[in-house]
């Protein structure tokens, strides 16, 4: 069986495909995209979105356009986070971020277009299995559209930015927040587009996955909220030369986490509950095809939330 | 027969009918979104939508989703242009423009947030046709997939995106722009979502509109040219008072336009030759089914290129 390094290669193999040729008056731009899509990175969320797509019996190439738009959705969340505006950050993964890179008009429009070139890539998707040459592929596109609004729903408000804003919000005004907030915070900033990824590659299996949706729903709530307590406790403890970034970052901040709340004990505790909580979901699914890829994400998640890195 | 100004209200009480309630966790970011939305402007885009839809006899509750999700995109495009990194502006339509009221890194977060609501409009609309009670709308279904795979396009870095990219790498550069250049950030930055506006209006209307595709593209870049020749030409001997922005602006910030190259005098010309070409494609549309909405495109026409905001 393939490991999650496997898995993460043919992700960037599969991503690379979709990118575009650095040409022509767009050149400075499309290298800027590419430039933050190639900095690397776990590729967590293709990997996922192609496993449970696997789960289910997912033709394989109907997962590539909907890998390389959630990687590209995840991306431009980078982009605009590092921005100085935001976190203001210089490195990631080891490399200067897209604005240190390319200056900060660039890099605002950079996300911006990655966002979109993610959303044209789902709906050129949808469109070749809607005008097949042989009349509509209904079942396909019914997975498509059913993918692309899962995605678009967990990126907005609904999840991605709006957990952002929060985190946004409190910062700017300086104050402590509640264990309430940091919890909306960690389930939309993070849970979100792992549940979306997740979600998406399985109703692009078809309508096979059933009422098994809302179990995958919880476990992507769960191992996001264990995933990103673990980035809280690296940012701690963490070793600078392995995550690729400056530690410490949030005390510097002045930044409240799970972790300056519960501390890092109680935070591992939490770990260790998450995790359990989301494996118990994914052995509770009852219309797998494929077992292996099962115990591949059973494994995954182990090792997310016990990576040092 | 309604005015354009007719128009413009009824898409502000459209797209205010997807605005979302500001409460809750996200309350900050929705009242940045809904600001920006209200912040007013001509609904141009949104009214070209709607009247191309009509002129080939689309269901018109069809229409209200996307005439929302153009704006919001539009939207978006000018809370990121108006930031400090982009064109630095504190006023639009004589308002604090949304970073100048929300801060900066809600501004980034509430343009990501429009973009995204766009297209989770969108994609919730063509989910609803795709599982309507009676079975799919495959009719409804294919304008819909369509409309979107236009929109985003033209939003992206074949659109809107690559003009904004080209105009801030040559603002950037700080040396003068060439003709060839001019025209294909007018045609991206400025026609390409009037296009789409068109174009997608167009294929909700179904099959009918046939090869008048072709023509309506066209007319869509020459409109959008002219379009943005008055704007610049404003920027030179508009009244602030009226157009509810800083005039001049251009000119202090050294910036090539197509009127610094050509002069106000031969940029008329283009403006009267550009306008005729448009035009010209409306009368020749072959399928148009409603005549009235074709005279409304025309005189709207006319109105874009003659006006003094």
């Amino acid at each position: 069986m393939k490991t999650f390094d496997d898995r993460r290669k043919e992700a960037d193999q599969i991503i690379e495909g979709f990118l575009r040729e650095e040409k022509g008056y767009d050149r400075t731009l499309i290298e800027a995209m590419n430039y933050s899509i190639r900095a690397g990175g776990k590729r967590l969320r293709p990997v996922l979105l192609q496993s449970f797509g696997r789960m289910y019996g997912a033709d394989e190439k109907r997962l590539h356009p909907f890998m390389a738009a959630i990687e590209m959705i995840h991306t431009y969340s980078l982009v605009h986070d590092d921005l100085p505006a935001m976190d203001n950050d210089m490195l990631r993964r080891g490399k200067p971020t897209t604005h240190a890179r390319f200056g900060e008009a660039m890099a605002i429009l950079a996300g911006d277009a990655l966002l979109n070139e993610a959303f044209t890539i789902m709906s050129d998707e949808t469109k070749r299995t809607l005008f097949a040459e042989d009349g509509p592929l209904l079942d396909e596109c019914f997975g498509e559209v059913y993918a692309t609004s899962f995605i678009s729903k967990y990126a907005g408000v609904d999840g991605m930015a709006g957990g952002q804003s929060l985190d946004v919000e409190t910062d700017k005004l300086g104050r402590d927040v509640t264990g309430e907030e940091i919890h909306y915070i960690y389930l939309n900033k993070t849970s979100a587009l792992l549940e979306a990824s997740m979600l998406a590659g399985a109703v692009l299996g078809g309508s096979g996955v059933g009422k098994d949706i809302s179990l995958i729903a919880s476990a992507g709530k769960d191992i996001g909220f264990a995933f990103q307590i673990r980035d809280d406790i690296l940012d701690i403890e963490g070793d600078e030369s392995i995550i690729g970034k400056e530690t410490g970052q949030d005390k510097r901040n002045g930044k409240s986490t799970f972790v300056s709340i519960h501390g890092i004990e109680e935070s591992e505790a939490f770990i260790r509950d998450y995790t359990e909580e989301a494996k118990t979901h994914i052995s509770n699914l009852e219309n797998v095809k494929d077992e292996e890829e099962r115990i591949f994400v059973l494994d995954l998640f182990d090792a997310l939330t016990e990576r040092n890195h």
